[in-house]
C-alpha cells in the first residue's frame, strides 16, 4: 500500500468525546458567564477532543513553509518574477521573513520545504529537501504534474511530519507556502471542486491590476477547460491544475492527522492543500484548524466547503504561514482558558446560572 | 486646577509623524507584498508614532480591572446578584479568573481596582484601593452618583496610572471592568451621547432571557428620562446614567494619553469607560486601540463613535480585560513585525515592485 493510502487509512474518524464532554463542562463551570470566551471556548474543547485531555500541552509548536514554483507565472499571472520562489527559501532557512517573526512570537519552530523549487539547493542548507519536480508546468499547455508526481508531492508533505515526530513529539502543527504565482493554481483548485465561477474565486495575490486579474481569470479558466479535472478525484485536480507546494501541504494535513497532531492551515494556498487532504480523507477536518480570513476572494469559499470558521480576520495576504503562525497563539491561549480559569467551586463563589 | 483638567490639558494632540513615515516605509520595503499584513502593518505603524521611534518596546504590560457595582440592579438588569462583583475583585487578586490567565499568556501584569464596590476590602488585598462610594445609586430613581463623585471616579483611573508609573515605566496599558450589572449604564451612556435607540444598544450581558432584556431597555429608557443627561457634558452623563468603575476606566484612558502610553481597551463597559474619555478630550483617541467586537449589540455604536476599528471578534461577551489581555500580544506582535522583519535590501533581494 502506498504511504498516502496507509496515511489516509490511519486517520481516526472519531474524537475523545470523553475529554470533549469534560471539557464543555469545566468549561460551563468556570466562574464567568457561559460560553462568554467565545470561540477561545469552542477552540480549548475541541483540542482537548483531539488530545483526550483538558490538560492539552501545546509547547512544541512547528511550522513548515512549503514552497514550489509555477510554470504558469509565464502567463503573467503574477507582480513579482519567480526567482523570488528561492530567494525566499533562503530567507526563510535564514530567520528573516515573515513567518520567522511572527513563529517566534508564537514560539514556534519554523521550517521551510522545497517540494517543487525551480532551483538547486544545497544539501546543508536547513530546510525539508522533497523537490519533487523544478516547478510545475504551465497548465495552459499541459497538466501541471503527472499523477505520480501529484502523489509524490502529497508524501513529501507525509514524510515531513512523519521526519519531525521521529525526532520528539509535535503538539501542533502550522501550514504555510511560499510560491510565486501560487494563487492561481489555488484559485483554479477550489474552482475545479466546487464548479463556481473563476471571476468569484480569484483575486489580486500579491497585487495585481485590473487588466492582470483579467488575463489570470483567463487564464485559469483556460486550464479548467484544457484539462477537465475531476472534482472526484483530488489528485487529478492536483495534477491538472495545482502546485508542488500544494500537494504538500496537503500531505501536512493528512500526516498530522493521521498522527492526531491538530493542524493549524494559513491563508488562501495552505487551504487550497487541506482542501485537497479533506477531499481525500473528510476525517482530516477534525484534526484542521483554519487561521484567517485572506483578502483572496476564493478564500470563503474553501471554508464554506471545509465546514470551518476561521478565527482571525486581519486582512493579511502574505501567506507564508504568518496566519497559522498568529493563530497559533490563540491556540495555546485556549488550552491555558481551558486549564487554568478557576470554577466557581474552585474560588468559593455560588453559581448562580 | 484638577487633577482631570490638567491630565486633559497635557494629552499630545500630535504624534511622531517622523516616526510614523519612517515605519511606513520600513513596511513597504520589507521583503513581503506591500501591506500584506494588513492591520498588523497599521498598528505597528500608530505604535510608532505614539513612541516615537519604529523601535517599539512593549515588554511592560499592565491590565487594570476597574470594579464597581449598580444600584440599578435591584431592578432585575443582570443573571448574577451583586455580590459577585466583590467576590471577583478577589478572584482577581489570587489570579484565577480569566482576565489573569489571558493576561499571563500576554505577558502582562493585571491589578483590579476598587473605584466603587460595594464591600469593604482589607487594605492589604494586593488591589488598588480608590472607593470612591459603595456603588451607585439605582438610576430610575435617582443619579448614580453626583458630579463630584463622578470627577472623583475618573482622577481615580488617572491616578492609578500615576502610580503605576512612579514604580517603573508602563509600555502598554490595559483597561477591564467587573461590576454586575454594568452592562445597563454602559448603554445608558452610549445611548445619551448618539441618541440612537435603546433597543438597539442593549444587550443580553451575561446572558438575561428576552423578557428580562425587556425589562433593561425599560430600565435605561426610564433613567434616560428622568435625568436627560447632557450628551455635550460628558461627566454628567457619567453621573447620572454611569458607573464607579467606567468612570474609572475613563480615568485610566485619559491618563495613558497624557503620558504617551498606548492603551487598549476591552470590551463593552471599558469602551463605554474610553467614550466618556474621549468625549472628554478627543485626542485621547490617538494612543487609543479598541480590542474586540463583544457580542452586546451597543459596541458596534461606541467603535462607530469613536472612529476606531476592533481587532478581532472572537464572540467574547466576559469583560475583565480578557479582550484586551489578547489583543495586547497583537500589538506586541506588531512591533515585531515592523523591527524584525527584513527588507529587501536586508535579504539581498531586489524589489521589483
Amino acid at each position: 500500500m502506498s504511504l498516502l493510502d496507509q496515511t489516509i487509512l490511519s486517520i481516526d474518524e472519531t474524537l475523545d468525546e470523553d475529554a470533549f464532554h469534560s471539557a464543555k463542562e469545566r468549561l460551563a463551570n468556570q466562574a464567568k458567564p457561559v460560553g462568554s470566551l467565545g470561540i477561545m471556548e469552542d477552540i480549548s474543547a475541541r483540542l482537548a477532543a483531539i488530545k483526550g485531555t483538558i490538560n492539552v500541552n501545546l509547547s512544541n509548536k512547528r511550522i513548515i513553509t512549503c514552497a514550489g514554483d509555477h510554470g504558469v507565472t509565464q502567463e503573467g499571472v503574477s507582480l513579482f518574477p519567480a526567482d523570488v520562489t528561492p530567494q525566499m527559501v533562503y530567507n526563510f532557512a535564514n530567520n528573516g521573513a515573515s513567518v520567522n517573526v511572527i513563529g517566534k512570537h508564537a514560539g514556534a519552530i519554523v521550517k521551510a520545504a522545497d517540494i517543487g523549487v525551480n532551483h538547486d539547493f544545497a544539501p546543508d542548507l536547513p530546510i525539508f529537501h522533497k523537490k519533487v519536480r523544478y516547478g510545475t508546468a504551465n497548465f495552459t499547455k499541459e497538466p501541471a504534474m503527472t499523477r505520480a508526481e501529484a502523489i509524490l508531492s502529497i508524501e513529501a508533505g507525509i514524510e515531513i511530519v512523519n521526519e519531525l515526530e521521529a525526532l520528539e513529539p509535535v503538539d501542533l502543527l502550522g501550514t504555510g507556502d511560499m510560491g510565486i504565482g501560487n494563487t492561481t493554481p489555488s484559485s483554479a483548485i477550489i474552482a475545479a471542486f466546487s464548479g463556481i465561477e473563476v471571476e468569484k474565486l480569484t483575486g489580486r495575490g500579491t497585487g495585481i491590476d485590473d487588466k492582470s486579474l483579467k488575463n489570470k481569470i483567463n487564464v485559469i479558466k483556460k486550464g479548467l477547460a484544457l484539462h477537465k479535472p475531476d472534482p472526484h478525484d483530488p489528485v487529478d485536480v492536483l495534477s491538472k491544475v495545482g502546485g508542488l507546494e500544494i500537494g504538500g501541504l496537503a500531505g501536512l494535513v493528512l500526516g498530522a492527522a493521521a498522527r492526531g497532531i491538530p493542524v493549524i492551515c494559513d491563508g488562501f494556498i495552505s487551504t487550497a492543500g487541506a482542501l485537497i487532504a479533506c477531499e481525500l480523507a473528510p476525517a482530516a477536518k477534525n484534526y484542521l484548524f483554519v487561521s484567517h480570513k485572506s483578502v483572496e476572494t476564493g478564500h470563503r469559499f474553501m471554508h464554506k466547503r471545509l465546514g470551518l470558521e476561521p478565527l482571525i480576520d486581519l486582512k493579511f495576504r502574505l501567506g507564508e504561514g504568518t496566519g497559522a503562525a498568529l493563530c497559533m497563539e490563540l491556540l495555546d491561549l485556549s488550552t491555558r482558558i481551558l486549564a487554568d480559569i478557576k470554577t466557581f467551586e474552585e474560588v468559593g463563589i455560588n453559581d448562580v446560572q
